[in-house]
């Protein structure tokens, strides 16, 4: 089994922090998409899509996406469950992962890359070049700032995003709040309930690799 | 169960073609998109994300994601199966219902939302009222004829999308392909395999619905 992976993009971390909280450890090559190395031949013959995470399996089955490598490891590793163990919190789970890539993961992934001087050209991820719309960077910070508001007022009472416990969408989301600070837009006092359940997030060993 | 749609949006039609091949019959109500009923009052109590579809389940859980949706009826009606039954089914499934939704779904809302005079002010879904960016809706329509490009190479020598057999990731791809008409791009005979799988898509009775 091999993971590519890159140590400073929120997408593979969520990954390497899903991979962590399994008690797993693969085999994992970096892929440095600061150095573009997922345009690489090399790379592109693993993925053309052309982005990471991806979880090669020992049967050879290429995973491209965080919901499906999260699926899969689930499902060939159960303990301890990330993904919900009842209808109901399956459901939960799912609902609040997607909510937060749209309108978090989304919004920080269009401020940064429509407004740093560094991805001009690169305002997605991808094989194909496109380039940045100022008013999309804008646009990005405006929605993750109200979500920012969103997920405080959600935490109000609550220890985790979805369910009781620990699961996917607490990582979906620290990893999207941890990297919005790249835009400027950081946890602080002014959001009492996403500060607590943030700094119990970091505190997890899985938070800092 | 009470299923809140809209008939003319392709997301809520996701929902309800799952629901039809799930063999269900489930109350429903129409939200009229075209109307703004997702803001009005009463719904807004619903679901303050203002969005379509909704499943609010037999025990008051309210469900307002697609993926959530899916999963739940998936968990709770096994047959048919929708999103696989072995890890590498599900995840090949989620894989590519993840990757239409993110490169076609969003490519084709951001065509229309940004271009079409009517939604003017109303360039994203929910409660937030954005304004258009007219370049968002020129590279939404050059992203979403990339991708058909990709479902075309992706479908020669296959029946569907995802697995041997039919599944969410077809249902993803079917509304989001039917629904590009809106932006004037049309599944026909230049790309033949995607339009082999389409019009076998179409003849599906849940794609009357």
């Amino acid at each position: 089994m091999i993971f590519y992976d890159c140590s400073t993009a929120p997408s593979p971390r969520r990954a390497r922090m899903f991979i962590a909280e399994k008690g797993l450890t693969i085999d994992t090559r970096e892929v440095s998409l600061t150095k573009g190395e997922q345009l690489s031949p090399d790379f592109l013959k693993v993925h053309p899509g052309a982005t990471v995470p991806v979880l090669v399996t020992d049967t050879g089955q290429t995973l491209t996406e965080n919901i499906a490598i999260a699926a899969w490891l689930d499902a060939t590793h159960p303990e301890p469950p990330l993904m919900g163990q009842t209808p109901e919190e399956k459901a939960e789970i799912l609902m609040w992962n997607a909510r937060i890539e749209s309108q978090l993961g989304m919004a920080v992934a269009e401020a940064l890359r429509n407004g740093n001087p560094h991805m001009k050209g690169r305002a997605l991820p991808g094989p194909d070049n496109f380039e940045q719309i100022p008013a999309l960077a804008e646009r990005g910070l405006e929605r993750a700032t109200l979500f920012f508001d969103r997920l405080d007022a959600h935490l109000e009472g609550r220890d985790f995003v979805a369910t009781d416990g620990f699961s996917l969408a607490d990582i979906t989301a620290f990893c999207f709040v941890d990297f919005a600070r790249v835009v400027k837009l950081r946890v602080d006092d002014t959001r009492p309930n996403l500060k607590r359940w943030y700094d119990a997030m970091r505190a997890r060993p899985s938070a800092a690799l």
